[in-house]
């Protein structure tokens, strides 16, 4: 089959990728669409140590796996916890050590044709979506995941810093559960698709020490700088952005403020599944262009550009 | 009157400083004994930029104020709040913009024969117990916020990095709540108190990720570090330690594990009140000696030496 390779020095399409072959409670998915997503071009730069076929954000049909999901169009979860360990008996799958992680560690990924995923894994997709839109089910539980984590700030005054496609989700998902939500965005072009989805706009020199909750959605550092600067005493960061080595930075407000920083990485996908069907976040505004997977090269370059927003491979021939 | 004062380039010992003039409101309070905290020493070696006479623990007795309270015997919240801001308002007193704090910020302090401070602020202490452990109250209260803030976490295993003084109260603290607590001590000296106080002692290497609460108590970068190594995914980490320069961490498995980070500066009196009343912290272990206030210079040294537990500067002639 067609798939995206890495090797840890370089990305090439392939046509004669071995065929995913599932193991007992796996199914195999062919994809229809794919998402580009910033960890993808991080793997892509020779962070995170993968090799294979990455990706995982995906909507697609289930060809083999449980006679239920046969045929029907789904996305799915991308933790693949092993369910035997102490962590997966607490609760905690999506922490398990033993976990491999979709197109990240340890297993191949949606930049293919088809891919195989633990049956478990998956979630239907109701039938009037379009697939440009179920693709963003597990970025949009990513940006859920912030709402689950800052439960006690929900209606207060909340900043995202950032407004790319995970901090425009992210800000969202925060005003649609009654925040008072305003945006950072350092492009016009964003701060336009803020103001069309009924965000306001905040300057990045922020009055310090004054919201409720900040979300630093800039995958860079700048963006907890942002944010220390503008939570207030007792208030709360939401901290999406790995920078991959460690940087200098005064955590002393946070002590003497007496903040809380809570880092978020992924999240369940019912509650994101509630919120796209409910119409409470849209995605359209969010997507930048589709490549063929034969032209995913140029898809991930166009990916990496400044202010892109999705960037989405389809794999059909 | 005796005092101690601190001009931003020497600490000296007056004995003609101004007797405190009490605003409506306040008290004046004689000074029975005062507690010299890390706060301080970080003050004399020029941090914080306070002008004044430092000290924020005391227990003293109430020579003019409130009826009710002239003749007690008292310790006091060190916040002085303005009670007019919208901080204030929301009821984050502690934290309100506008605040002086009992010799940290724009109020003399305790390292004299009287000070004065807002009737409000004044708790009575009860007959029985001796100055030495009265003057506890204020870092106990410090060492509960640290179990108010991790209420989530009571009853779980439970990693203290630090044993100096306030190590010692937050370990005391979370085991009488039942947490089962070990704590990271690198002295023989604090390894043997901690046992006296029946905590367990972890080594310094310890098992990554396994820890389901860390609290930083080290007062050095050292300690975060360790806690981001010890907490389990999904844990929380309290910080006690404000390190005044920014420095050099890696925070991505704070994002990875979707760790909880909260800063912890000082908490409220009437828990620390109970706790001390009820027996469920010892102060006793803590005591390393007591200066007269005419020789507080030897007694700051004496607080500096590595290892050194709780200093008390007594203002009797």
């Amino acid at each position: 089959m067609r798939a995206v390779t890495w090797d840890g020095a370089r990305v090439r399409v392939v046509d004669d990728a071995v065929d995913p072959q599932p193991a007992p409670g796996e199914a195999v998915v062919r994809v229809r669409l794919a998402g580009i997503c910033s960890t993808d071009l991080e793997i892509l730069a020779g962070y995170l140590g993968f090799r294979g076929v990455p990706g995982h954000e995906f909507v697609g049909d289930v060809v083999t796996g449980p006679a239920d999901l046969v045929g029907r169009r789904v996305v799915g979860e991308i933790n693949f916890a092993c369910r035997r360990c102490a962590a997966c008996a607490a609760g905690r799958e999506r922490h398990c050590p033993a976990r491999s992680v979709l197109g990240i560690v340890g297993a191949d990924g949606a930049f293919a044709e088809r891919l195989r995923i633990p049956a478990a894994n998956l979630h239907v997709v109701p039938e009037q979506w379009p697939d440009e839109h179920a693709v963003f089910v597990e970025p949009l539980a990513a940006a859920t995941e912030a709402s689950l984590q800052s439960a006690a700030f929900a209606g207060g005054r909340t900043l995202v810093v950032g407004a790319g496609k995970l901090g425009l989700l992210v800000a969202q998902v925060l005003a649609a559960r009654g925040d008072r939500v305003a945006v950072v965005a350092r492009r016009q072009r964003a701060r336009s698709i803020a103001a069309d989805l009924g965000l306001d706009a905040a300057p990045e020199d922020v009055a310090p020490g004054t919201w409720d909750l900040v979300v630093d959605a800039t995958g860079d550092r700048r963006g907890l700088e942002v944010a220390i600067r503008a939570v207030r005493p007792l208030g709360a960061i939401v901290l999406k952005s790995t920078v991959a080595e460690p940087y200098a930075i005064d955590l002393a407000p946070l002590v003497i403020g007496e903040i809380t920083l809570v880092g978020s990485r992924c999240g369940p996908f019912p509650p994101a599944l509630a919120a796209l069907g409910e119409g409470r976040v849209r995605v359209a505004p969010l997507l930048e262009e589709t490549f063929p997977l034969a032209e995913a090269p140029a898809a991930f370059r166009r990916a990496a550009e400044p202010g892109a927003l999705k960037v989405l491979l389809d794999p059909s021939p």
